[in-house]
């Protein structure tokens, strides 16, 4: 079945030990499209601006994405700048030029609304609660978010998370959003606000889904990888890769969520091995069953 | 079969969010013996002062530990004092008395001598060594070492590496050792340096085994406790259930180094439940069972 995500698609302009890039295609449902494409339909809601191409574009299209939920406004399209140092988890903003996405405000095309599954990337939990009421008939809502609307928009995301069905964000956010430096505890104190799961991401540790019902945690690795010449994107290509594959699953139970932490792994270490989308462009069913098994052969007990 | 831990039995002075103790039982040799009592025969070498007592003696024999090698000095007992924050994998140390510990010399009683595993716990990398050539017969050496060794003794280290099989330390003693923040690079330059395999412990996320011959790494997991009282030890107790479980086998094929590597997450994770070794004292047979199932089903892939 196919997915909706909302989200940012943006520019990046990068430096990490690898080398530098300039205004290369980025953006939270950029990533998570490109990953959750190898596995379902995906539908794309975001806004650019006029420096936004056909070739941009065509990136997505190539994918078999549908963009015709991208709205094109007059000015520049979202441009972030960062580095990464030593520590690969923790990048350093050198701008934030938030441009035509400063007023995003999300239309969902009519032909979208029988879209089955919706991810609400990182963008203001307050326009992320407007499109999941958009979508009142979806059978399952992933969401993202962050420090940043932790700290200064506490109150609306509470509102947001009692909608939200699967929520992933990293260490940081959990222990933040919890008010708790225990991450099983904070997982617990996450999942009272209102997902039913919650999968929490450990950078190259990989992550861990935690489950209001009681059922047992499950936790999926990360690949160490040599050589990681650009984080950025990491968790949005777990969450496409994550959330792409329950779309294309009939159930939802244990084996389908399991499996899935493995893709979101898989997806999020593919996307690190090159700089922005350019790994996850052309990757071939092949390429992704065999990091599947390596992933399993990391943690398979005999 | 039957190992042979040579390191420092100690008293510790804790402070943790959970309370405080004074002058507790410790050490990298009385939590890696505990450990492996569930597993195997442990022979302890070590040295203690005047004010060990005959009751701290009795908590490891009460385990069946052969404490015949815990040679007594004159003088005080080694007394690390010290405490954690909220980073549970950080002590702040506020003390370091070496006492006897500072003139330790190693000495292996004859009838230890046929041992056939054998475990250098973190030590001077030069009594490291005198020992390991006290024992040539052993069928395979752990080693644990530290970053002050890497820092200081560098040289002397390099060389004990060449007589160590399996090496266990933490992400950052790794990428000290390996003078490379990749962690998977950082393993590869580290096999180079002489052991065949290298097991990985990253705290709270579990710990991953690389191998020198190319053979695929594996990761186990640690649990997500909610507890974690006092981390004390936990390196420790994860090298005693490791070890202490490889010796109990006859073979050593990666079943055997899977499930040991289980059995570090499993006996790490009891450690830090309550603080010093209490908890390791009085575990059933059932409780390290459940636990192991535990770990299992948190990375299962079914």
């Amino acid at each position: 079945m196919s997915i909706l995500v909302v989200g940012s698609v943006a520019f990046d302009t990068l430096k990490t030990a690898y080398g530098e890039r300039e205004k290369i295609l980025g953006g939270s449902a950029t990533y998570f499209s490109l990953a959750a494409s190898y596995f379902t339909k995906v539908r794309v809601v975001a806004v650019v601006g006029e420096d936004f191409t056909g070739e941009h574009e065509e990136v997505m299209k190539a994918r078999g994405i549908d963009t015709t939920g991208i709205e094109r406004a007059k000015g520049k399209t979202f441009h972030w700048g960062g580095e990464y140092g030593d520590n690969l988890n923790e990048a350093k903003t050198n701008f934030t030029d938030l441009n035509v996405f400063q007023n995003f405000k999300p239309r969902i095309p009519k032909q979208y609304t029988d879209t089955s599954f919706l991810f609400l990337a990182n963008i203001d939990p307050a326009l992320q609660l407007e499109v999941r009421r958009q979508m009142p008939d979806v059978k399952l809502v992933g969401g993202d978010t962050m420090n940043l609307w932790i700290n200064i928009s506490r109150e609306q995301l509470t509102g947001t998370l009692k909608e939200v069905d699967i929520l992933l964000i990293n260490d940081g956010e959990a222990k933040l959003l919890a008010g708790d430096s225990s991450l099983p505890r904070a997982a617990r104190k996450v999942l009272q606000m209102g997902p039913r799961a919650l999968v929490i991401k450990h950078g190259e540790y990989g992550a861990t889904i935690f489950f209001r019902d009681g059922m047992h945690p499950f936790r999926a690795p990360a690949l160490p990888i040599d050589e990681v010449q650009d984080p950025t994107g990491a968790g949005d290509s777990f969450a496409g890769g994550f959330m792409g594959y329950i779309a294309s699953q009939g159930t939802l139970d244990r084996s389908v969520l399991t499996k899935a932490m493995f893709y979101g792994g898989v997806m999020g270490s593919f996307a690190v091995e090159r700089f922005g989308t350019e790994r996850l462009q052309k990757l071939t069913t092949e390429e992704i069953e065999n990091r599947f098994e390596m992933f399993r052969s990391l943690t398979h007990l005999e």
